[in-house]
């Protein structure tokens, strides 16, 4: 597991990063200090991922740990392989974060998406389609078009 | 291309229709009332997509032809082959409106991506991906989540 | 005032119009059986827009009578003239409602911006901004391109 | 009042604050510069709050003071005890300001939350519905769940 | 169980209606028709809630056995008593639903909420923490204020 | 052209810069290092506004040359002088960006349109529109306010 952030600027700098670099609302659990059931699930996380660490989102998390343990079974369950294939659901939960203008999510699953084997075309073809679906539901809404009898018929 | 649907109710119910099916802002442009650049995007449409119709979004859009023509050939650059296949970016597109709650796109982009070959099981992962994305956005953003210093690294 | 909507139908018509046309959470106040505060704003309402009836947005606040003051009053300072015309603040209150998918509020301000003389081709350029705007918004999150230094300099 | 916070640094690092931390768009007004109508609704912000300072949202849109007397009389009839307490306003205002990823009302708010009482574990189960509630939205929209005419009865 | 909807219209209808009430996306599972799985959670939805039926989402939902099982293992988890009570989190879930304009969710957490024992006083009371909440939080986005160094204080 | 930023802070200063600062996620294109069809666009961007340079949108967006051009285009058909002044077009959009939480867009679109010669009168009363319609959105939602009869008739 990485070290905590707080160990690496100089005394000097501490009152700027706390202006600039706030603490999360509950602060982070790191490994050490993490109880058995927490641990657990942080072992599992660097397991599945063949990683040894674990990203803030989780760490933060982990103040609640049956949240925690509700994420990590749901994303084990949501977003490995099945009808669509990790790649393509990394890039659409991307595309998600990148349309609510969630900035950890966006840095997180970019990463993520890359891990994956996302090249630049891809992530570039994803992000077009993300700007003209925000794009083109405002105009349907700003039009008040009406939804074609076909496509409310039983498939 | 299909007749307008104001033909096919009796006149009696007229009313009660236009309260709860309103016309479109700007109206519908029909083909045989569409101007040819027009009517030329409309014949580009249903080539393109190999189909006899062009759906309402289009034919409400049409009285912006600057826009129509905008939108479709974003359309065919956005939406076609490329490094990723069709049938991703109309889920793609499909996750957003969802997600935008826009009700004529989510039904015009499920038929879609229907048409396009996606299954029932590559729906619900997708929806299943879409929901749990909404939800960590915002726990992420609850719990003021900083971002992992390795996510900001170069690539 | 307008009559109320439910004498219009046929009983027979009744449960249909219940399942597709369902009563606001509750209900909406008439004229006739407002108290004086509310009949107050409802006469303001019809005399600052000289007209003679209300809309339901106003009939269904009215249940909280300091909510629908503040509303009032708010609308009075906010969407009057100033130093933007009332025209242009209807279009930029209608241009959050597009974006934000809420079909009552497009359907009203709508037509309010129409009273006030909004043309086709107003509508039509606003309508390309809002979709233009919400597109970019999304390039530029998942690109995470950084504020140019200049823009955060002091005016 | 607090000391405005463009003196706490060595000025070798203004321009990196800069940067990194811009000026408002209007810039603050601080209780010395403002004038009495300004002066007055900070006194009274104080006051109701029983504190010595005001937060950086009052003095950024005290550039409009009508706007700034419109929210602050706003929020004495809207956050204060009613028939839900205080406390329980504060966490709905925190949890719709959690799902607009609005940061600044984030860390404001949260601030205000405890200072209410709010516990570390009321937090958490807040959260936990936000995410829940925007999942499950996201569900509805994209399964085109029909309202249960149930609920469109009348209570 | 209540019977399906599609018997309760006179035949001539059902095109009408099929118009303006189409069918979700995957139809809604009845429990007749449910397999064992999936009737035990509508069993077990029915003996929490002490009720003898069970509305559209869970039965639509339930063409993804295991999204069911997770979307009501986590409504227990997360709506029922705890440091909050079930009316504020039913509120809490209300008032997201509505800041997303989630047109099912706010029928249906409305109906959940006045189960729970919401007044109208409260229901208000919330209401207006919603609207004021979403008008600031664009307030301080527009102003670009910056989060106040307290705020970032460790608590 | 400007230079980059890079080369401006102290070596010391770079690993904070990056922990706060990160990269844009596939860089920045600088004029230099352009191929000719993106230095096309950004001579084009530049002689269109009048300016010497070319913020970071364009730069980030140039990895994708077919996405700068449609931006470009799309800008310069939507964004110019019509029915609409070019302020009004360049508030709506200032508008949106701020109803959705988009910083880069709120930094960039404020100073657009101040060179466009927005004063702080005409922003400040573009924010309490843009406010108001936020809360009156969401009340509307909350209250399920169905839209009047005569909004829904033709213009």
């Amino acid at each position: 597991m990485e070290a905590a952030p707080s160990n690496r600027w100089p005394d000097a700098l501490s009152p700027l990063l706390r202006a600039i670099d706030p603490m999360p609302t509950l602060g982070l659990i790191e490994y050490q200090d993490a109880p058995p059931e927490v641990r657990a699930i942080y072992d599992d996380i660097m397991a599945t991922r063949k990683t040894d660490w674990v990203n803030n989102f989780w760490k933060a998390l982990a103040h609640d740990p049956a949240a925690l343990k509700r994420a990590w079974e749901t994303a084990k369950q949501v977003m490995g392989p099945g009808s669509l294939d990790p790649l393509t659901k990394e890039m659409i939960y991307l595309a998600i974060s990148i349309s609510n203008q969630c900035e950890y999510c966006i840095a997180s699953h970019t990463a993520g998406a890359r891990g994956k084997g996302m090249t630049d075309e891809q992530f570039k073809e994803m992000l077009a389609v993300v700007g003209f679906a925000n794009a083109n539901n405002r105009l349907v809404a700003g039009l008040r078009v009406e939804v074609d009898e076909r496509f409310n018929a039983p498939a």
